[in-house]
């Protein structure tokens, strides 16, 4: 997933979902990853395999098939930490792997908030607001994503935040499953506690990159 | 604006835009940045002045004075410019500002496109293709810049692309001009024009990363 991430300690981890949770989804992966390096399969092909069950997952929600679009989704989701388990495992990991597997992480992620976006214009006789949350709840994700890219660019770890990539799925996943269910106010929810969430990571990873920038200066001034 | 990118040079250089048009930009620029000087101000609060604009033209825009709104977003982009001349010019380049720069730069895309939605949501009948296609354009924008800093921590240069910023602001607020001035078909047509030319530069630059990263791999086994 990050094979060129520099090994920089993070200064604080506060992530929504338990480390417990994210070690039991790993446990999951292992028979996963057997079955793929059985196949023979590469790294980069189950990336591109990923982003097309995600295709196929928002069309079905843009067409309102959500509980179906939201039980592939999820199985997508697993799908996408077997390309990184499967890289290590197989010694495979490349520069290119790890760009390929964040920047497709990141369509994919646009491409279910089209398929939400598409469901709700068509399905709710006011979309406005909930346009404008899934709109914002998109950026702020995406800014989320782009901001720590950026840092790693310029050789600091932005890793803090409440809102990376796996808390805004199971977030969008669970909102996407409760509309499908017949609760719409479960999806404008999800959608506007990821607007907040990932607005508030973006302006924390702004301030922790300040901070690291700042520290390093003040460093090199003392040196 | 991108003090701490390495130089490494481009392939190519496909922008839709001639460069002579970029050059009397800059000319324009040489002015404001001595007077933003003789003011005292940080390059940093010119990017955040920057986006306060933005923010402005957004909310006029989604409320309707779509053509004060695309004036606005007009004086805002060049007032973008000149944070990076201001920083070369005092010699206060940070690899800091350069983060900030580019991060509130996608910040202010995406409100801009927000305000825009509002707008089309609002006052279109039949808003449905539109908001799709903007949340492409959106979307594709966001990878465009996301690649392009994704490669940058892995040390490539993907600077290829026929969508960099300045050409899709154009794009985009010659749309909103258009709209303002009546026209609705021309603020679709330029966003469905952004949508298809951000995913053609998004596909551009994972190509370009997975033949430099090819390259520098066959290097590193002749040696």
């Amino acid at each position: 997933m990050s094979a060129s991430r520099p090994h920089v300690p993070n200064l604080r981890e506060d992530s929504v979902l338990p480390s417990r949770v994210k070690e039991g989804g790993r446990a999951i992966l292992a028979p996963v990853v057997r079955l793929a390096m059985a196949l023979g399969l590469t790294p980069n092909s189950i990336t591109v395999i990923g982003l097309g069950i995600t295709v196929v997952a928002a069309v079905l929600v843009g067409t309102g098939w959500l509980l179906v679009g939201a039980a592939l989704l999820t199985a997508g989701s697993l799908l996408d930490a077997v390309d990184g388990a499967l890289a290590r495992a197989t010694g495979g990991a490349t520069a290119f792997g790890s760009f390929l597997d964040s920047t497709l992480d990141r369509a994919g992620e646009a491409i279910l908030y089209v398929g939400i976006a598409a469901w709700l214009v068509a399905s709710q006789p006011e979309p406005l607001w909930p346009v404008l949350a899934l709109l914002v709840a998109l950026s702020g994700s995406f800014l989320v994503s782009y901001a720590h890219a950026r840092a790693q660019g310029i050789g600091l770890a932005a890793d803090v935040g409440l809102a990376p990539r796996t808390e805004r799925l199971v977030i969008v996943i669970a909102g996407v499953a409760l509309a499908g269910l017949g609760f719409v106010p479960g999806l404008l929810v999800a959608l506007v506690a990821l607007a907040v969430l990932t607005t508030a990571t973006v302006i924390q990873r702004i301030w922790h990159v300040w901070r690291l920038s700042r520290t390093a200066a003040l460093a090199k001034e003392e040196n």
